[in-house]
């Protein structure tokens, strides 16, 4: 199956299963979705690209095969070059400053999902570990199947996770001793712990339904003024990160211009005539 | 029913059914409670003037009818002239300068609910969208009915939320996916699923036992130490939006005074002698 | 039980139950483990310790007796110089000085738990309020038994709690609602309900057990690599205070010289041999 | 002369010199202009007016007499109920509530000089000393003539200045040293220090010229378009308070909605008809 | 002179005049080196690469031709597509968010100059206004000769300066009252005036003599030890963003690795030698 | 000179010129006055002591000999263990926990001269380099005789200093461009410069003009009210590190007991008598 124009990828299939709404496949099933630098690349200008593609309003990330959702890192090809691979005969100062530069690529590519200005929905099943959690970190909503297995694994290879589990997990869940729990053990968890502390939002059955259910879910929202919705989005990641003082300012600002768009007047006539409102693109 | 002295509203029923306990209801039962300018102003004043008077140590926010808290904005009222109504002959940076300032406006007479400087207790029930998420975020304690009805809703008529909504639920219920799930969706959630996420504290069979609960919760807190109460309050409401260095200093800086009150001896005087403690005003 | 060498105390036994693990107990029972000022003072030094001590890699806090993990603040002690033990014939701003640096150091000493650097698991037990939620607050993850009873007891002696609860709390569970009713209210809540709101991680059935599994999971953390564990809570530490974009930044500065270390090619190596990693101390 | 009509004011002389310039004239010589409670309030109010009132684009303020801008806080009223003025009866902690609520207001009342969407320039003369500090440190920009006398002088009364100077001076001069210096010491400093450390911007020969400089300049701002004038004040202030990738971003939200002006078009046509602009009210 | 390998570009003449030293010159003297699209997306890929270039250890940026170092936006070109070129037909909040992408990627091109890892020194002469501001506010140091005349020119055409200058002239020049004095007059200010308020470090007395001082400048930073400038740099910019507490703690964090380079030694080695020491690229 | 009782220090010679004036002198010319690891531990411990000790009112800091105020640290015995001295035979990551523990003690000890509650005057002569400018940073009032030589060394031995300079420097003088250009350089600049630049207040003709103005200076603070004298420094500092609504917030909590002292009412009846007030201790 072709990717839609204009989202040519490798590792990724990228389609449309319903209007305005873009899927974004993991597509490396033998190797359980195991990234390495050129998958996250890859990923990354994906999401650039959409983020700014006035042709979708929501985007749904799945994986290939029935196994697992992403086994992380692909610890072997990163070690002949890749997340750890940098010049052997430079000393720890020069050393770390390679490593620095490679930390921040990769941290801009995965945090290309939570910059996208379109609603992200991630569908998670079986293995998801190590920058399973990262990536999916950063996508706004998380439906998971029941089969699926989640751990913070990268102490079990002698390495704080740097790539945005640390940072964003505190933030999207409630209880901070569950977070420190897991993430100094690298133990498993489930889909139904996942959904108790609130990691993810709905759990399905299984890979399929979880789809079926992301993709439902993610034309709700394509259905939904544009502007209404990024506006939301934009709007809760800002109060994430901000004092509520600060972001209730920011909140003005933003809809001094926002509220002056047409979807308003449409959404209610539609309410109106009883019919299914349409909005232009953004 | 006439207000009690001092709180004298045309939109809001305000009695005293206990002892330092102001009760605010919303009376608009006939619209839904739905809000429309005048009301907002009123709220705000009413807020700001319980805030500074020592005849009242606990406030509860009710709503009248059986059918709604609040249906939130009356987007028929506003868009002649109220929250969407500016000037038709300027250019869309003047028309935004007047939006921004009518939302300043706005977020203030909403936000006087969290600057209130007495615990604020909600008792909700029935319909609770739009305006009822930003004013009930607002509040202190939430409890609800079994029957009530919540929706971020103003994705449904094209506008990210921004009276304080999309600010403050990220930091009063511990599942970031949730929120933006709900948020991104307006989607309907009922008490069951409020108390699951943490956004309600309690939920109780029916609005009159909502209200009562809600009444004898304020009632002691009201017997309690005002001083001892309200700092709570106040360190409470800056953790939230501080690092805990600087919370932790805040709060010294706070107690350095404080501490200095009557009331641990009156409360240990009182615990000795097994009686109710008595506090001074404040 | 003579403490372990170089953590001589008083007030606690401090004992090593496992390799690499440190347990410190408070020793107090007689008096429900209440603390007075030589206890705080200890326990900062204790912790300070062991902060930057190689020897020990995780550290594990109970209590001793059936009756309480600690029923707080010895308010008898405090009241004859301690806490509240200021200088009567000054002016209240000379008091307030003095109150200040006094609430300083009192901070200062529970926040050594939260700054130790190797991680820390607190078992609770029994009665457990006022400076028991304070100092467990400051753990990195929380154990309780069936029989725990919390309160945030201090509005009932007519102050706002300023060692730490008010600060950390809100950071550590998900419902600001819930954490508002339960420090306005002193009310008391129960192992469940700290379980169902993310305040602990896991509940077990008697003080006996609960003790036993943090051990447990203080000696698995001890098996694993130091930099991984040590590194993965620093960065939580960090990114509960600061925005997602500064603690990417930090995580980044951070590891590229940590990812430097030999663990990884320990902890792979082991994996292919399938024996246990040993990891250099730290 | 009487007030501007808006802008009755028993303290103050409320005229427009020139089209769209208010000048507010602090009217008390007899007593150095020295402030009492009334005055602040009167102030507060005259700028929070202002700040929105489309017929003015830039403020002036100025002070009667030849001998003081203002002498500061008139002692004498204060210490018959205005800032010190607290309860005799209460213990320390509720005396410090009510002194909290006086300082909040005041303060409030003296920012709102700051809040002021238009730009304020003030002229000071002789005296200008305590408030006189707190006072200009709100504005934009300061000119001062020749005979100035500059103190931060409440430490000579027994108190940290509480009313801005502290909180503002050391982001409006660049010698930290400078400012501890004076501040700490309460020494005196003249017109050519403060140019010369920044304090002010520019100094004039008397009185009568520095009042007519800050018209003049007043009036050029006036002059060019509103929308770009209150943006750059605002977007300045936030500059000072944020990071500068927040203010980055701040600023391009906020330019979002203001680039869509007619000013830009109205600016170009007039340079290129040689012709002064003329600016739609805001 | 064709550029150096690696950094060809249209609108930039790229050279190398001493040894790791690389020299930008903006090359558009026939229209005062006025900026358009093109040109700020090739500035920003020049400073991105030799960001990482380790061939490279300062960089100096000069402009072409005697008249102007910029006159800023080329507004003719702007008008024609550019910075306001959005569609026509779209609501204004559809017309809000494409005037945002704009600004968002014209600010990251300029940013790059001080997101650049190397030391930046611009030698700025004649015209230096709008975008001259915006562009040299990012550099690290600031040389101009004796003719430069700046001006914070936004305000005459209609808009707040929106690229970088109000974000950055309250950080890296002291006196607040001149900042906002210049920037919302728009009016014109002299080398001399510039060095005064500290907006440059040095004047000299016509561009070929500022260019050469500039390059002489870089030079000696490109002969010191790369670890140690470009953490200065590192470590200056992340102080004036962030609080002392957190500025000392990234100091630490940042040197544990660097100070772990030869560079050191080898400095104390040359020294003890009396030779020019030589540092490993970056 | 014996020390003044509960000073002793091996390496400050520590007396009482004027009465609640305590002068610390770096004591060990025959260096430089060059510090070493013992000499910051014991100049931590001396500000720690002075910081709450009621018998001194201001510090002064000088050094002895005429040649320097101080050289920096101690190169050659920081080789030999203690700045740069850590394990030769840990990995990168382990050799970097060392460092930073080391970092952070430093800093530790140089930043108790900030944190001191008293104020802090600093008398510069001679050569002052690199951890002069690290320590005088902390203080609250810099002057220096005229021979003063000044230098940001740490550049030329390889390292980015990281004891506080990048830190702090960049707030307490105005122009970041010139920060810049002597931090990345490690340029010598003289008094004058330093003047000019807003790093001293004050410069005086030789070494003993300059203490006996710093000890003069510290005399007249303090004579003043304690408390006004404390909580200036405490505000500035704030104010240094927080928006202005939070630092005027954080004035207010301050005041709200400081302004219940004895000494405004001490100092206006001492006025009115015209006599020199006294205080009460602090």
């Amino acid at each position: 199956m072709p990717n839609v124009q204009g989202y040519e990828a490798k590792h990724f299939v990228v389609t449309s299963p319903t209007e305005n709404v873009l899927r974004v496949e993991i597509n490396r099933p033998e190797k359980l979705n195991a990234f390495f630098e050129p998958m996250w690349l890859e990923l990354g200008s994906l999401m650039n690209k959409v983020s700014h593609d006035p042709d979708y309003r929501a985007v749904v990330i799945t994986a290939a095969g029935e196994r697992a959702f992403t086994a992380g890192l692909d610890v072997e090809a990163a070690s002949q070059g890749g997340a750890l691979g940098v010049s052997k005969d430079v000393d720890p100062a020069r050393k770390a400053t390679q490593v620095r530069r490679h930390i921040d690529e990769f941290q801009a590519c995965i945090s290309a999902v939570e910059k996208c200005e379109k609603p992200v929905i991630v569908a998670m099943h079986g293995i998801s570990i190590g920058l399973a959690i990262d990536l999916s970190s950063c996508a706004d909503v998380r439906f998971c199947s029941k089969d699926t297995r989640f751990s913070v694994k990268e102490v079990d290879i002698g390495i704080a996770a740097d790539i945005g589990t640390l940072t964003r997990l505190p933030k999207i869940v409630g209880s901070f001793s569950w977070v420190k729990e897991v993430a100094l053990s690298a133990r498993w968890f489930d889909a139904e712990e996942a959904l108790r502390v609130g990691f993810v939002s709905q759990v399905f059955d299984n890979k399929a339904k979880t789809v079926e259910a992301a993709i439902e879910y993610a034309t709700l929202l394509a259905s939904k003024s544009p502007i209404a919705v990024q506006g939301t989005k934009e709007l809760l990641n800002h109060a994430r990160d901000n004092t509520v003082a600060d972001s209730l300012r920011y909140t003005a600002i933003w809809n001094m211009s926002m509220i002056q768009c047409k979807d308003t007047q449409d959404a209610l006539m539609a309410g109106l005539k009883k019919k299914k409102p349409t909005f232009s693109k953004l």
